[in-house]
């Protein structure tokens, strides 16, 4: 039988107890018809990944006690994501793609050319918590209250550097930028900027040129809806500057846990 | 208004009448309420970009008259997308992303570990065709019908180079393999091979090794669901290896067409 692998707040130590949500509890019973005993896979963003096991608590609940650890902590890159928010199926989408693509924070940037609805900030966290705990990353990514560009531009934080691409202006080609970086601008916390369709307002480019480490590259002849800027760009930084770097561990086959939602 | 933009199978030239299909003059006449002499922009995968205008027929049919070429037709990378079969949302999710990624031809490919109910190529192409003409693309990447992975490397064309991506076992860095190519490779034809969220089985592994110019690559550390993996390849691939090499063309203002759906 699949692990369930759950994303919880609790701290994690061999022998804690930690609860579990309502969700996860309601999931854990009558979703996936887990018993007492069951084997779980647990991780707070915090301290690794740790075997547990399912111990019901009256009619609903549910906890789960800490065993041994499976892996350790690590540390990911400092990468922010901000993107114009689009339609709801494309921005769930983001969330989850961005998750699996290791981004540190996903930060919704309203501009002067953004046409959309609310951005429901919980749906787009149950998406990130959801791609994590099913692809087996140590962590989620902060999701952000959504922001107007001017202002995130306006606070921008001295050294991260950013990523800009804008689908309706040229640049010059991706990897050629990034591959080219000295080791110090590799090790700097990044944020990559996706405009949205109807590409950056004038003022807004301006205020993005004045960032002092911003770097403008283009993402080929074709052009790309946001969704798809927004992973691609992902995609290349994470194999270019990331920890895509790294060869790939080779996962124990008691690693695989299961992928049915939570 | 926005210029709405029609992939064609006629061939167009200055004066020619290419005919629409029920589908399309249904889309112009009802959804779009376009009137006779509104402009288009039509493609076919062979002649470039062309302006047209609409002409009706009748009471549901219509024909586009063609005008000045706006694009001539230009080569795109020989890339194969040879993919597992996902569930029904994902799998035109893929459809869509590979295209504006710049894919040439879709392969869908079962395994050993492929789940998964009928293959709708029907659907794959219509996913294909409208991504291609909200994305200004000037082709239609080619989908096959579906083949075993084993028959598929049976019959590999010689000097076909096959990137490997196998989200369950280890791999060297994508970068650090696609960055270090010599020219002929660059230049050579390619295939992006994923596996099944299973992973491939062992045969399978056998015969993708026998392959001359096979490579396999590793994503990083996090575990990516197929569909990602897909775009993730594609986005380095086409970063590293195909033609987002050259500087992105700044879109003259003319160019940007409807991205409301056909």
């Amino acid at each position: 039988m699949s692990v369930s692998r759950l994303f919880v707040d609790a701290d994690l130590a061999e022998g804690a107890e930690a609860e579990l949500d309502e969700a996860q509890a309601h999931y854990l019973r009558h979703v996936m018809r887990r018993s007492e005993g069951a084997l779980l896979s647990l991780f707070n963003g915090r301290d690794g990944e740790w075997r547990a096991t399912l111990a019901l608590r009256g009619k609903k609940a549910a906890t789960a006690l800490v065993g041994q650890r499976t892996r350790p902590q690590t540390a990911e890159p400092d990468l922010w994501l901000c993107f114009a928010p689009v339609k709801r199926a494309r921005i769930d989408y983001i969330a989850e793609k961005a998750t699996e693509l290791g981004a540190s924070v996903l930060q919704p940037v309203t501009t002067q050319h953004t046409i959309v609805e609310r951005v429901k900030v919980d749906r787009l966290r149950a998406n990130a918590i959801e791609a994590a705990e099913q692809t087996e990353r140590l962590s989620v990514p902060e999701v952000r209250e959504p922001v107007d560009l001017m202002s995130l531009l306006g606070a921008w934080p001295a050294g991260r550097r950013l990523l800009m691409c804008d689908e309706t202006g040229g640049g010059p080609p991706i990897a050629e930028v990034l591959g080219s970086l000295d080791e110090a601008a590799r090790a700097a916390p990044w944020a990559i900027v996706v405009g949205p369709e109807g590409g950056f307002a004038a003022a807004e480019l301006e205020a993005l040129r004045r960032i002092k480490d911003v770097t403008a590259v283009g993402l080929g002849p074709r052009i790309l809806r946001a969704d798809t800027a927004v992973l691609a760009a992902l995609a290349v930084w994470q194999a270019l500057v990331g920890d895509w770097r790294r060869p790939t561990p080779r996962l124990a086959a008691d690693y695989r846990t299961s992928r049915e939602p939570v």
